[in-house]
């Protein structure tokens, strides 16, 4: 069966690792995908005047998955919408120290849950009389039970016996309160075992502890900043890759960024967009191709070329290859 | 001069810690100091229904200065309105580690100057139609620019050259971009040197590289969690202080809570309390003691007895009279 695959490279470093992902994907027999490439970001925004042109918008709704690199200036116009054209109520960001690499906590396999439709993303605010503005931040039942429920059948699937549900409920005792009743009667009723964490010593429980911990199903910017923080322990974001699902579609994304200081060197490290290409063959089905892509990657980052940002000086293109060698 | 100095210690490990500090206090020849106690907390109110009685908060909005020990259930009911009642703006959260004992990252001395007074804890929510609720999170350009300005003064008195401003304007466009213009302009008149930084990657690099971070100015809630991602950066929340200040009047806090797995044994960390009244001892014009009390403290930390926490076997009073006896 051909899957159509929606690819948006975007700004900077999106540019070097958005076509070494598609390369990997290439070089594996058992699918067969059809690439087409849409626009986004700085560059067309300079262009166009918009960040996310409506044919790249149509081209992430129509096919089958989405792979999107990163975007400059213009991220927040570019990824939003574009998590909404999906439909994307779940990102995925799983956060693994891998053997071989500096890590401040080399022993950390966690997977962040976030929601990925409300919270403070939901962008009404308002300027309500001069210098007084205000965000107003949105949980809804039936999101908060929906990411619980994607949360609690991931960490079963994947085997993940911790399951944390974070929260500020001390806090926000309506909305955040709301969120976690709606999150724990999840567990109950599924007989899971969890537990709830305040998010503020959860920060400090990962940094001091994170191998206790497994799937953390979080409200929207508590999982940004959560996953992030993540990153720092296995060190840095050139590792982590993401998944954006929705019910019929999906968008697969590295967390890093455009990384302008060093776009154009050709020696961005192509790991996590190539390890979201491996979520995206999980999730079209092709576990076992996913499975082999993230051994390749492994191994190269165990004994094989290295980039800049993990102290080697090899070039994105040399990694890429290393990898398809590998498959 | 003699001072008023309210006392409340609260639940937990609050009850063994609130005694520690005062006993510093009434160690040091050069100040003379009234303390008032008064009670708040789950015990207080599982007693009378109430968790900050009236006396208490009069107690408070009464004394010159006012040490918080922890509370347990009651924690968000007692400290937030004591906050309020206090009139504080800054919540100021030295993050240091000490030499010789276990850090996740050895290096670290930072300052986070978190707003105290809005955002998400203005506590305005509603249930707007069954199961969608809000959270109505406040901005306003007064309270950021009075954060701001306090930030950085605190950064040129006490020689931080590194100031940062969190937000995170990409997404609230609105409030946080409020926070950031307002701090930012603020940096411009003083012409002040700072950086801003979008806080889910400021988690990520404040655990890789927190030596390149001094103050830290930051909307509430963010200030929440990244103070608390950098108490786990350096040895946990029993060696945090923190002072709540106000314009007239002030309270001071260790971070930890009141810890009920270990309370009523006498092994807590009294560090956090009394590094709480060594600010509180700076915020009387007591620099000189200031300076004194945190010597102590860290000389015991660096080879005196230590509690359990850090690996040692002595008492809260053993740790307590090594820091007496260095005074
Ligand atoms: C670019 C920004 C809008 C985005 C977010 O806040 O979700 C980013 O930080 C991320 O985590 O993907
Ligand atoms: C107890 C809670 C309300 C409080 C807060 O969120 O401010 C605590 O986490 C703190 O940081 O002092």
């Amino acid at each position: 069966m051909t899957h159509e695959i929606a690819v948006i490279p975007g700004d900077g470093i999106g540019q070097e690792v958005t076509p070494a992902a598609v390369e990997v994907l290439e070089a594996i027999d058992a699918v067969d995908f059809d690439f087409v490439e849409g626009e986004a970001g700085d560059a067309v925004k300079a262009e166009t005047g918009e960040a996310l042109p409506e044919e790249t918008r149509e081209l992430a709704a129509d096919a089958d998955a989405t792979l999107f690199g990163a975007a400059g200036e213009t991220a927040a116009d570019v990824i939003l919408p574009l998590r909404q054209v999906v439909g994307s109520f779940a990102n995925v960001r799983p956060a693994r120290s891998y053997p071989g690499l500096d890590a401040v906590q080399p022993d950390t396999d966690i997977v962040f849950i976030r929601e990925n439709t409300e919270g403070v993303y939901k962008g009404i605010e308002s300027e309500i009389s001069d210098g007084v503005t205000t965000c107003t931040r949105v949980i809804t039942e039936d999101a908060s039970e929906k990411i619980a429920e994607y949360g609690f059948s991931y960490a079963k699937q994947n085997g993940y016996d911790d399951v944390t549900i974070a929260h500020k409920a001390n806090v926000m005792r309506t909305t955040d309160g709301l969120f976690l009743d709606a999150a724990s009667a999840v567990g109950e009723d599924r007989d899971a075992s969890y537990d709830t964490a305040l998010m503020d010593a959860l920060a400090m429980h990962l940094v001091m502890n994170p191998q206790d911990y497994g799937v953390v199903i979080c409200p929207n910017l508590a999982g940004d900043m959560l996953s992030d923080l993540a990153a720092g322990l296995v060190g840095g974001l050139g590792l982590l890759p993401s998944a954006n699902i929705g019910e019929e579609n999906a968008l697969f994304e590295p967390v890093h960024g455009s990384a302008p200081d060093i776009a154009g060197e050709g020696i961005a490290n192509p790991s996590a967009m190539i390890l979201s290409a491996a979520m995206l063959l999980d999730h079209l089905g092709y576990d076992e191709q996913g499975d082999a892509v993230r051994t390749a990657v492994e191994s190269v980052l165990d004994s094989g070329p290295r980039t800049p940002d993990l102290g080697g000086d090899a070039s994105t293109e040399d990694v890429t290859a290393a990898v398809i060698e590998e498959l």
